[in-house]
């Protein structure tokens, strides 16, 4: 499959250019955090300060950024993180995100509140993987998973940060709600529909969200699925060494170490910090992911060497969608897979198993 | 008991809506720290940099975060700082403020310098503790706090770190006097009369508190006070672990650790970066609470997971207090109670005990 | 004796109205650093993380600030730095911060280089001590320490970190040369003389001192002078603990830890980040004193709390001396005076002893 | 050999005189690192962190800087760093720099990239080595080799960190583009031609170095270079201690701790801050140097102290060049010649092996 590719130098140039066209309240529902957004700053200043040492003289010449994510092959080690609404970014929205995630050979993750059905998003190809919000009635949860099982998706990734909504001021302060041709597909047309109505005051998103969500999951929900599902799952959104661990034991092929992107609880630790542990506390058998402020491919090879098996990337690909649709987001992937190409072969590793024996330190 | 409540997003709004109505003298009053406010700085960087690491699935829906402190149950676990003077924010003075916190249920700390007397303090109803600076006169001391035993107040915090004031260099600058119609309606009138005079040179304040206040209080104090009241005792002002083992050993029922908002010793550590020696230096009969830069509910659940009991809670209620009267100082305890129950939600605590258990570290 | 004070809140007020009325050229000979002024910088940033941790109902009422410095008493625990050409900031110089000194009942250290005769302050009164800068000529040296005597110093400083002047790139590119009414009195006149005349380039200032001074001193000689006077020693400019022990093996009264205000070698540490080691690297029979960067009587505590018996004022004395004559160094000194005062009440010292006993840490 | 020589007083002095006459794309083609700077910056933040202790009382007077660096006498522990196209910044080019270097008695690295050919240096005198880039083809190879040597090269740098170049945006948004007058001269006149065409997009530089290198280097290349050349090897480019502990046991003389003055992969460590460990690695027979970010007389002395037995000085000399010429390559020598004299000097090091022991902290 091929694809128009809209080349930019950088990430930043594709957030640039989407925020040219963005009105402010989208701008802000994208880059924003929760309350004063010191984890958001904080995820990436703490990815800053991790330094990669380099090896020389490892052979090549051409690095192989190819990974197993979840049991299936991926040409990057990234999946695109699951995100909501994306079409307040551009008309074709997910459909767009997914062609150009199928064009590059690596999973796309629908959201629970994609605004094109899941079901829609097969025709885009390529390997897809659902994330699931637990909603408030079980069976609709459970048509949430069955649906996206038709779909064919391969995986389903559980999000366990929300047991209700950070509280994002930009939102609160530019009184965002959804525009009426912008709806949760996935969500019977009732349980979301609040979204769309200015609220009393502050975020009509927040305020319906926290309505539609199961505000208090435990670990048997988790087991409870694990049993009335064949997909594998991957558990998106610890941050505790202690959570991963048990997740794992619990039968999970994969965890996401997320703050959310600085989205949830403020005050929580950059997610690359708490990587380390998180990779110590987990058998082999239990993939470890990490998202949270990942911007270049330099960024995708920290988080290797700091012993992840992958990343999500978030944001980078709606500035990709918003600055040129399909062609937009597949730049966004060809940007990262340049440079993680580059920044592999200048730290000699000819594969992700070798960049993950690279030493990395954290800073101080 | 219902009172009406200004609603703004945070304790920053009601900041600014306060400052836009005060006197340069009086903002500086409330706002400012000792010397070079380096301690000032440090508090708030200080709770920046510690991060709170919240675990997943741990149930709820809905977080309690009711306090048991000092003996008696509070709504949230913080109280109201003791605060001086209050009626230069607002006509009605501790009574509006006393009325907030009545109503929100939490324990409002009377000043011994309160610009209402205590005795008609009693009427805001609610929880009431009494802050006691020891006088240089000792019968004049014990008069207040008998007059405190009788207005009700449950609770005597001692302040023991006040032998002097602050060198407060913005009140000099301005040269600082009390207006005529707010007085320190607890003390006789002549100890405290020239803190309306305008000073040769500098704080009228400064100048006249230290003529007030006994400048060489020890341990023995501290003995014989716990001999004449049967109230609980808390001692204000403490940032030596030692010093917090020491009044655990002669029976406080609790400790503060604080370093004065910045406002007395200039080069003090800021005092969450002193609470975890803290609370392990005292045994379990004696609480911890810290105050010193607290401005949201993500800094109350920073102060619990490093191990206190409850926070105080100072200037914001000030800046509530101008930008609204009672239903001001009631928005700031609404803004923090909410900003609590989120940030513990999204932590996973079900409760205060949950909140003390979480992993958190005060940075490097 | 008594004197006029110049009454301002800080030094930096001192420091403002200073450099308001000098040349901007004597402006930064004052203020200036060596290289690319890091450790001057340093200085600074170094005090700024020093924390004092206060300790509580320790009594009182009046703190004791008095201290015994190489064998005598002084009301404060500071001597005034020895600083060169300081008729450069008023035209009755070294005579007028002397006289200021005496008053405030502190040690004032005559330099080598002092604009007046050291003879002629005896008439100042107060304790004096002379700093030796070795001079090329071995006889010129020994004739200044017998100056010295004569005029009644009770103690001799002998500088050991200018073997060279430091590259201070502020008089270099000023081409800053002494005007002809500043002289180095106690030298003798053709050793200094080209540091009036414009030199090819750069400061005359730094091209003729290195021209005039020893640039191979040992510790032999040091060994020797100890041989050749019956004054104390205290040995000013010493940062490596090593250095600092072989300093009091060789019977030093005192070392001073020291970069010299950051004129001499840039890249440096601050001597306060290496105070604890020396003070743990010296016998007790060795006073250890800091100087660079002490700017209030909060830093003298800091000072104190990490092990100092005392501490040199440089700059803020010449701020004053420019800003006033004798009133403005008397105005500095009070300044100091009362803010240690101050601090060592609200940090619960009765004395020196219990300052020196404070937790206090260099922050990281 | 005596040469005129631009005094100006620091490195900074020569960038600024550069800068004002090149044009944004030779400046920024200089200046500039590889993605988003952050190595290019750690460089300095980590030097500037570097303390040296200094020692007192050592004697003197004159410091010797010169040092033996790879088997022959230096005047200074240093060696001109090799750079590509010097020609850019003069029209002399390499034979500027060379003659300076030749003056003023350190080694010069003809590049690879050199614009005048290796045999026309000879020209210049002095020490010279010759840095090799390993072509794709390995006949061309060994043919510069033997140009080298014939040219009368004592050394051989092999660069082992540019399997392929780092991504300088600057030069990718400035589509820098080689003039035509400015060549490889060394180079066969087809490898790096395409290094004069403005290609697609982006910088042509780029592009085509990575076609005219190899691009997957290994050990055996390096021991196969051993066995085919007499000259002594230094091995360029490395950060991990296990490197370098491999290029010595293959016989390497001595070995660069560089990142290439942050031109290569983004996010490695400064590389001062990989000096110690490495020094630690290697046995006495290896040779440490280090570049990356050296501007002035203080940093090589930091070098040293870090246990380097040289530093590289890369920028520097080229702004000089462009500042001067001939004459302000010898410029920026001798500012460094005067700065670590003078630092010496201040920090008691008779002697490089002196400054080698020295106590250095990279901070924290
Ligand atoms: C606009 C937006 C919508 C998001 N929606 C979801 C979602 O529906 N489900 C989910 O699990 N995470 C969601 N996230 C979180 C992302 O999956 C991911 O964890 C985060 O964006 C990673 O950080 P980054 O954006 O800095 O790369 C969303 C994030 C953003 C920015
Ligand atoms: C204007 C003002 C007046 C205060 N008056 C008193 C007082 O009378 N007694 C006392 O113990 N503490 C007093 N404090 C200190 C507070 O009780 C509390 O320790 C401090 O304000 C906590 O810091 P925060 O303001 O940053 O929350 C005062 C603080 C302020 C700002
Ligand atoms: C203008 C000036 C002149 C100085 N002259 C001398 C001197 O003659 N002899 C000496 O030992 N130190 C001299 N010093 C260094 C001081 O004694 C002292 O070490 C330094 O100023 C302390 O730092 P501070 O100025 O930051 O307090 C001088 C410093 C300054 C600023
Ligand atoms: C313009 C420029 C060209 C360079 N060309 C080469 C080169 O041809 N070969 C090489 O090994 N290194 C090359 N380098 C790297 C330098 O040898 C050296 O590692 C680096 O410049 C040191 O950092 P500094 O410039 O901060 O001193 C070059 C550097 C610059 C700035």
């Amino acid at each position: 499959m091929t694809t128009a590719v809209l080349r930019l130098d950088t990430v930043d140039d594709f957030r640039l250019r989407a925020e040219a066209t963005l009105t402010a309240a989208v701008r802000d529902f994208v880059a924003g955090g929760s309350d004063s957004e010191t984890t958001l700053a904080a995820n990436r200043a703490a990815l800053d300060r991790v330094t990669i040492v380099p090896r020389v003289l490892t052979g090549g010449p051409d690095p192989e950024p190819g990974a197993t994510l979840a049991g299936a092959r991926s040409a990057l080690p990234l999946a695109v993180a699951p995100m909501a609404y994306q079409r307040l970014l551009h008309p074709e929205g997910e459909l767009a995100t997914a062609r150009a995630a199928a064009a590059a050979g690596v999973p796309f993750v629908v959201s629970t509140l994609s605004s094109v059905p899941v079901g829609e998003l097969a025709a885009a190809g390529g390997e897809q993987w659902f994330q699931l919000y637990w909603l408030n009635d079980d069976r609709d949860t459970m048509n949430l998973v069955h649906r996206a099982e038709d779909a064919g998706c391969r995986v389903l990734m559980v999000t366990v940060d929300v047991p209700v909504m950070g509280r994002r001021l930009r939102d609160i302060r530019n009184e965002f709600v959804l525009p009426a041709e912008v709806r949760a597909a996935n969500v019977a047309s009732g349980a979301m529909s609040a979204a769309h109505d200015r609220a009393d005051a502050g975020s009509a998103l927040i305020a319906h969200t926290n309505r539609a969500f199961h505000p208090a999951l435990t670990w048997a929900h988790l087991e409870a699925l694990r049993s009335r599902t064949t997909l594998p799952i991957v558990v998106k959104g610890i941050l505790d060494p202690a959570d991963a661990r048990r997740a794992a034991e619990i039968g999970a092929t994969g965890v996401v170490i997320s703050n959310h992107g600085g989205r949830q609880l403020d005050g929580a630790p950059a997610s690359v910090t708490m990587l380390p542990a998180a990779v110590a506390a987990v058998p082999d058998t239990c993939q470890v992911f990490v998202d949270s402020g990942i911007r270049s491919g330099t960024d995708i090879l920290r988080a290797l060497a700091l012993g992840a098996h992958g990343v999500l990337i978030g944001r980078p690909m709606l500035w990709g969608l918003a600055a040129g649709g399909e062609t937009g987001a597949a730049g966004v992937l060809a940007v990262l897979d340049a440079e993680l190409r580059a920044a592999m072969r200048l730290a000699g590793c000819a594969d992700v198993a070798a960049a993950r024996r690279l030493t990395a330190t954290t800073g101080c």
